[in-house]
C-alpha cells in the first residue's frame, strides 16, 4: 500500500538526512546517482508515495482542489460536494471547502488566499453578489484553472456545468397553468446569479405563451434569512390570492409549506407549490412535494472532471462554455388538481 | 481587509525580490533590520497578510485541519461540517474534507496522507470498522492532534464530543413503550463504533426496565447499503410482526417508511417509529416522524474549538474524555397513540 509511511522514517531507514532523501525526489541534480537511486529503491520497497510529498515541496503542485460554495447544509450542496469529493479522491487529490455565506467579499477573500499555492484548481457556485467579478482574474494570473457548477458568472470567462433551468422553469410553470393556475406567484433568488435570472426567463416565457400576463406583484425577491422570507411568503399569500406558487430553491418551498400551514391554506387544493429540489423524501412529505430535480452529484462530478481536464492541459480554459444537465421534473400531490395514483 | 494581495504583488510594491520579502516573515534574521521593517510596513499599509503565507513557508504550520467522516449526504454530517467550517474559518483555518465511505483501509490511507505537514489537527468520525485503530497512532506521532465527533473509538485516547445517545434510546424506547409497544424492532449500526453499541445498551436497559424481554430476532444489523437494507427491514416486518421500530440513523427510518407505504402498513396504527435523525423537515413528512434530534451543528462547532484548544498548548490531547451534547426528543405522529395537538 502506497503511503505508508513518512519520509522522516524513510529518512532514519536509509541511514540519510531528510534533506538528502527529500532532494531524491525533486527534479533537479544536487544529489548523486548512486544515492538517489538507493533512496528510490528503498522508497518503493517501504511504500513511500513520492508524489504528494515531492508535490508539497515544489510548491507549485500541492494536489489540492477547493469548493467554494454559498451555503452549507442543503440537499443540492451536498450531494454536489459529495461527487466533487469522489472524483478529486480518484485522482489522489486533496479537497478544501469553503463557505461564502452569499457573500462576494468573503468569495474574493477566499480567492486571495488561494493563490500561494495552497491548490491547483478551484470549483465554485458563485455567491449571487455584485455585478462585477474581476477578483476572479485573480485565478487566472495565477494560473489557477476555475469551473462553475451551478451558479455561474457571466462576466467570467470559463467553463460551467449547471442544470437545464430554462426549460425547467418553463415545463413547471407550464404544468402549473395546465392544472388550472391564473395566478402564478414566483419566490426568487438573487437576479445577479445565472440560475436566479434564468429560472425567472423560464417562468416569465411559460407565463407569456400561456397567455398569462407577467404581473410584477406575485414575484418576490428572497433573502438569505429564513424568517424574512416566511414573513414575506406570508404577505405575499394573504394580499395577492396566489392559486400557485413556484419557489426557484427547495428553502424557499418549506417556508412556503410552514406558512400555509400556519394559515390553513390547503395544498394543494387552494395554493398548488412546485419547486426546484434535491430532496430525496420530497414523496413523502405531506403534501407529496412536486420538485424539479437538478441532478446535483452529477454536476459536481462532471465539473470536476472538467477541471481535472483543464489542469491536464487537455481542455481550454479561457472560454465560456456551459455544459446543461437535465432536471427530472416530478410531479406529485402539491402542484396537481387529481392525484392519478 | 487582510489577504488582499499576494506576496508577488508586494514584492514588486517594494521592489524586492519574493525571496527578500518571504524573509521578513520568518523568524530568523537573515534579513536586514531596515529592509525588514520597511517590508512589514508596507505590507501591513497593503493588507497583505503574512500569517498565512509565512505559515505555509514554515512548513510546519499549515493553517489547514482534515475533517473525516464517513458518508456524505446526510443531515447530520452537512450540519456538523457546517459548523467545524465556520469555527475553521473563525480562526483563518482552511478545512480538507475526506470521506472514507465506512472503510477503515480508506481511513487509514487518508491519515497518511496528512502526516507531512498538509494539516494541524484532524476531526473525524469514524467509520465503524475494524477492532484496532492502531494507525491512528501515527498522528500522535507527528504531533498531529485528533478530535473525535460523533462516532469514536474506545482504543484511542483522546476526546470525542457526541450525543447523550444512551440517555436519548432509553427515553425514545421508554416512550415506546408507554405508547403500548411490546415488540421494539431496533435496527442497529455497526457495533464496532461508539454510537452503535451506546444506542443499542439504552435500547436494551429500556426494555429491561420495562418489564420487556430482550429478543434477538428483533434487532437488525444493517448495511450500508439501501436496497439490502430495505430487503431486511420488509422481512423483519413480515416475520417477526413488531408493533415498533426504533432506527439507529435517519437512513433506517427514511427506509421502513417506504417498506411500510409499499406493504400498506399505517404508521402509526400498525407499527410506531422513532429514529436518530437531524432532518429540519421532519414534522412535514407524513406522518409527521418522531425524533431523537442531535445537536450536529454545535457537535462540530465544539469539537472544532477543542482542536484548537489542543493546537495552541491549552488543553491536554492524550486523555479519553467524552464531551456530551444533549439531544432533542420530538415525539410526533410516527410513535404516539394518539395525536395530542
Amino acid at each position: 500500500m502506497a503511503n505508508s509511511i513518512t519520509i522522516i522514517e524513510l529518512a532514519a531507514a536509509l541511514g540519510l538526512s531528510k534533506s538528502t532523501v527529500s532532494r531524491a525526489f525533486r527534479g533537479n541534480n544536487d544529489i548523486n546517482a548512486a544515492t538517489k537511486e538507493r533512496i528510490l529503491k528503498k522508497a518503493e520497497e517501504l511504500g513511500f508515495s513520492p508524489n504528494l510529498y515531492a508535490s508539497n515541496l515544489r510548491g507549485s503542485k500541492s494536489s489540492t482542489i477547493a469548493i467554494i460554495i454559498p451555503e452549507f447544509g442543503n440537499k443540492f450542496f451536498s450531494q454536489a460536494i459529495k461527487g466533487i469529493e469522489l472524483i478529486a479522491r480518484n485522482n489522489d487529490f486533496h479537497v478544501l471547502v469553503y463557505v461564502t455565506d452569499h457573500s462576494a467579499d468573503k468569495e474574493a477573500a477566499i480567492i486571495r488566499t488561494l493563490v500561494n499555492g495552497r491548490v491547483d484548481g478551484v470549483i465554485m457556485s458563485g455567491s449571487g453578489e455584485g455585478k462585477s467579478h474581476q477578483y476572479l482574474k485573480l485565478l487566472k494570473k495565477h494560473n489557477l484553472p476555475l469551473v462553475f457548477f451551478d451558479r455561474y458568472y457571466e462576466d467570467i470567462n470559463t467553463i460551467c456545468v449547471t442544470g437545464n433551468d430554462f426549460e425547467s422553469s418553463y415545463l413547471a410553470t407550464s404544468h402549473l397553468i395546465e392544472n388550472g393556475c391564473k395566478k402564478i406567484a414566483y419566490l426568487a433568488i438573487n437576479k445577479n446569479v445565472s440560475i436566479g435570472k434564468i429560472r425567472m426567463d423560464g417562468y416569465a416565457k411559460a407565463l407569456s405563451d400561456g397567455g398569462i400576463k407577467f404581473d410584477e406583484q406575485l414575484t418576490l425577491d428572497t433573502s438569505n434569512d429564513a424568517e424574512i422570507n416566511y414573513r414575506d411568503i406570508e404577505q405575499l399569500i394573504k394580499e395577492q390570492s396566489p392559486d400557485a406558487i413556484f419557489a426557484s430553491v427547495e428553502r424557499l418551498a418549506i417556508s412556503t409549506l410552514r406558512v400555509t400551514k400556519t394559515l390553513g391554506i390547503h395544498i394543494p387544493d387552494q395554493i398548488k407549490l412546485i419547486c426546484f429540489s434535491c430532496l430525496e423524501i420530497a414523496d413523502m412529505l405531506s403534501p407529496a412535494l412536486s420538485v424539479v430535480k437538478q441532478p446535483a452529484y452529477e454536476m459536481g462530478k462532471k465539473a470536476t472532471e472538467y477541471l481535472f481536464e483543464i489542469m491536464r492541459g487537455n481542455r481550454e480554459a479561457d472560454i465560456q462554455e456551459v455544459l446543461f444537465l437535465e432536471s427530472d421534473l416530478i410531479f406529485q400531490e402539491s402542484s396537481q388538481k387529481k392525484l392519478t395514483k
